[in-house]
């Protein structure tokens, strides 16, 4: 991983990660988060749902968000400010999330970021959406 | 766990969840999320970092929140819509987070209720505060 | 999570909790206790067995039981002073289970509760039963 | 691992497994189960218990019990039919905790074996004790 200042990083630039949500990767986020909520872990409940089956923590895919944020843009070192997310459809265990971020506002004096922020599944829907505001890695 | 709707549920209701964070729930949390940014796995960055030692993803302590409003107020089966979270203080491995869910708006003929958020360490200071929308379960 | 005395609890009270048991959580039980009997995690195996498929720990169960104990009824801060469990039918992975505990006896002056513990599967049928005593959360 | 049937087993045999018990053990423990229990995850509740710091769940223990019979004695293929157990000391994060399993009846008729079974802690004493019903493994 590379280290890049505030002076690296241009509006406009863009990076992604993605990943297929297992089952045992909710099962461990309800374990470490102590969300069981029955949403996430209780397949006869959601079948009562009008999702009809259990779905991944909204909280998992802004995760995946803040992945990209802290490993490739801005990258290692960075420290999140503030967020907003709307949750626009649900993701099911099995689905492909990619996480995309996009730089829109830049203040180096400030050494911030605006990010915009977004989740889709495998079929290109929006699953998630919002801005990040981010310190990218000072040197010291 | 109690399903509780819309209607059990007053302005001004107040829910909390409390967990120490352990170096395993960062270490776990970085696996399934891919958010190996060194400020939470890299001591030796850490030490180069104002922080001095390996941070805890704020992702996690938004989680504990999540927590809260899936397990208790409002409770299991409610769904997230949106939220939007400050972060004011670092969270470090063992700290024990405080995280409190109070409602502040309601909205019964949408069934929307707007949560403010607020994680404490154990000292007492915030170190993450925001606000959910949030729509309770629903009786089908 | 609320801190309830004896005083708040009443002979009768019940609580439950619900999970759907992945195999996740049995092969990550499995390690965490060493019990690696390819009961549970050879399926080469298990298909020999009267069983057909691997199952789930007994004790994953019984620990079920322990959560809606130590959670909810009488909640945080108990201490479980014994148990016993009878095991009447075997759980399978993906088998959604609810551990019910129900108040049997309360002795307020040595602040010890008798609790009947059962769980069942999504048919309804009891895969294990019995009793614990405990000694709920006293103000210190 | 050896598939053993009653035929080979005597009373008065014994086996044992002995782990040091981690955080990380405890926290998992505690995500898969749903025991969220502050004694076990807030060390700041703890500190205001009798016991002072974290303890570790009782089922964990009881589980290294079952990990002897699962794995050793009888061995692999072994059903646990009942159990009884007494917790008798607190158990804390990184005690190395003995379990051990010993012979005491057998019924070879009906394929069922009692076990004694103990916990003992690094200094000899005893955190949990019990009884174990048991089938040994039978050839098909």
């Amino acid at each position: 991983m590379d280290f890049r200042t505030i002076a690296d990083i241009e509006i406009g630039d863009k990076a992604t990660f993605t990943k297929t949500i297992s089952e045992a990767d909710v099962y461990l986020f309800a374990g470490i988060t102590g969300d069981l909520n029955p949403s996430h872990v209780n397949a006869e409940y959601a079948k009562t749902t009008s999702f009809k089956e259990r779905i991944v923590h909204g909280q998992l895919t802004v995760a995946l968000l803040s992945a990209v944020i802290g490993t490739q843009l801005p990258g290692p070192g960075t420290i999140i400010v503030s967020q907003s997310v709307e949750f626009t459809a649900p993701v099911y265990f099995g689905d492909t999330i990619t996480a995309e971020i996009k730089v829109i506002e830049k203040q180096a004096d400030k050494n911030r970021l605006k990010l915009e922020a977004n989740c889709l599944n495998q079929n290109g829907k929006t699953v998630a959406s919002g801005e990040f505001i981010v310190s990218p890695y000072v040197k010291r």
